[in-house]
């Protein structure tokens, strides 16, 4: 099977590809195609065997949404977007890759499906910012979205339109809303949703980490391994269910910032918790409180999608996955 | 103040236009210009004093947002769109005209925005197509939006937009979700709601009418002149209260078909009653079984917003408004 990732060279991205690459198939097919784009270069996985293509390109060009499909792709993984603090500063630069570029490739598999019934599979990594608070305790399958910011508006259209592209029958979609990743590797980043990775990693390394909110602020999180593996699941399970609502909230933990720290402080000890320095601040405590706290997803559950049940878990996938199982 | 209406030459809109031509003004304003566009010549009110512009055009060719709101009307009512049946016969008109055109108008008021500080208000009308089936008994205002059809899906968008344009500051809008317009003027026409409006319409006027689903069918109704009244408060209300929720289901009324042929007995008696044929249609029962049936409207009567609560009602506003008060 061929494979298309958009978003190649972004975290999940490149977890993605490893994956892929390291399992040789998926759903009992092996992959002999394997087609990466993004702004920049993607990394070649090393040693693939099957036809490889790696892409920079700025996926809203005319002709770009034809370029990707030409390869005719058995399956989509479509993760490329403007984050949401870039597509908020930037109103023409967000709706331009996340709203014009993903239309502009549904339309091209719409025409390719037209011409010779070309209809792939196409996994859409959608965002819990579709919702806008206020909230209910628990944001179900069936709450409204109302986005509060424009990256979230553009998730929710493409939502819309995989749903109708998916009735159709232009292509078989689904859309993923992924919780806040956690723990984000790398170095500490300026995004306001930051510092619940950073209070974690950072410590692990032996690093002082900012704690810039009170720790009864609840959030929902999964682990980069969780969001790959829902990639992975929604790329190979039976759609039937679905039925017409092809748009669900992924699983996740709900969390206070003192349940990251208790976690910390079992896997690692208090003294890397003791390494977290609390710097209130309220531009941060904020925004944070604008955002969903909890959900029930039900459905995803019952379609078995799976996440983390305790932060003791996170921590653990985050020490084998990017510190080779030790404690630095 | 100058008003734009868009799909004026429209039941809605002409009725609408009436309305304002009459009053004269619109919230303690005089209304010194009316911009009427349509994809035909809408009608000019006949003795308007003030800056009359009527125009057929194609709303999503290139330059018609800027010609929209070249003379910064204060106040704009969108409803221009291709119907649900059309649309979904032909994907690429109800996407053009549907979505297109409104992110174009949209635009266009964003760049003027940025220009002069333009910020009209602007009232859209959306539909009860954005819900699809399965529905709870009664559809509330936090329900989640997963048409069933590409124009449902265009309106969602629109929704989305406006929340989002209106947030950003570009304009003031607001998003009226109208129900089934009944009793529809007019001759029968063959839309899958037709129906509901002909057994009355027909009747009152002597005229046998086809009844083609049972009469315990359920379903969501206004008059004409509660849908004008809906978009009259809307362009005048306080919007605060909105919040970023800019969207809304319209009141209206939940009855069965067996309460609209009770309502018709008692108004116009059992002679007009005996007029309706009842002639099954499969296809009808099963796309009408999809629709909505009963909506929670708690937001919008909160907001003043207000519809017939009986068919009786219904009956006589069409009595009143379109037979000069008299039963053919």
């Amino acid at each position: 099977m061929h494979i298309l990732i958009t978003g190649a060279a972004g975290m999940i991205g490149r977890k993605l590809t490893e994956s892929l690459f390291k399992a040789g198939g998926l759903g009992g097919r092996a992959i002999d195609g394997l087609t990466l784009v993004d702004v920049v270069d993607p990394d070649a996985p090393a040693g693939f065997s099957g036809k490889l293509e790696t892409r920079a390109a700025d996926i809203a060009a005319p002709g770009e949404g034809e370029a990707m499909v030409a390869g005719r792709p058995d399956l989509i993984f479509h993760l490329a977007a403007i984050v949401s603090g870039e597509a908020e500063a930037d109103f023409d630069k967000g709706y331009r890759i996340n709203l014009n570029a993903t239309r502009q490739m549904f339309e091209a598999i719409r025409a390719a499906n037209a011409r010779d019934g070309y209809r792939p599979r196409l996994v859409f990594a959608s965002s819990i910012a579709v919702f806008g608070a206020p909230f209910p305790n628990k944001i179900g399958d069936e709450f409204f979205l109302t986005p509060l910011t424009s990256y979230g508006t553009q998730k929710a259209i493409d939502e819309l339109l995989l749903a109708d592209y998916s009735r159709k029958g232009f292509f078989d979609g689904i859309g993923i809303r992924l919780p806040t990743i956690c723990i984000r590797p790398g170095k500490p980043n300026k995004a306001a949703s930051g510092f619940f990775s950073n209070i974690l990693r950072e410590p692990l390394s032996g690093q002082e980490a900012v704690l810039p909110v009170s720790e009864d602020v609840r959030h929902w999180h999964a682990s980069p391994r969780s969001a790959v593996g829902f990639f992975l699941h929604a790329a190979t399970m039976d759609l039937a269910p679905l039925g017409s609502r092809r748009n669900l909230s992924m699983p996740g933990l709900s969390a206070t910032v003192a349940d990251e720290i208790a976690a910390l402080t079992r896997v690692a000890g208090p003294k890397a918790a003791a390494l977290i320095r609390r710097e209130p601040d309220p531009t941060i405590e904020t925004i944070v409180a604008g955002w969903p706290r909890d959900f029930d997803t039900r459905r995803a559950r019952e379609l078995g999608f799976r996440a983390e049940t305790t932060f003791d878990e996170i921590i653990r996938v985050h020490i084998e996955d990017e510190l080779g199982g030790k404690i630095g």
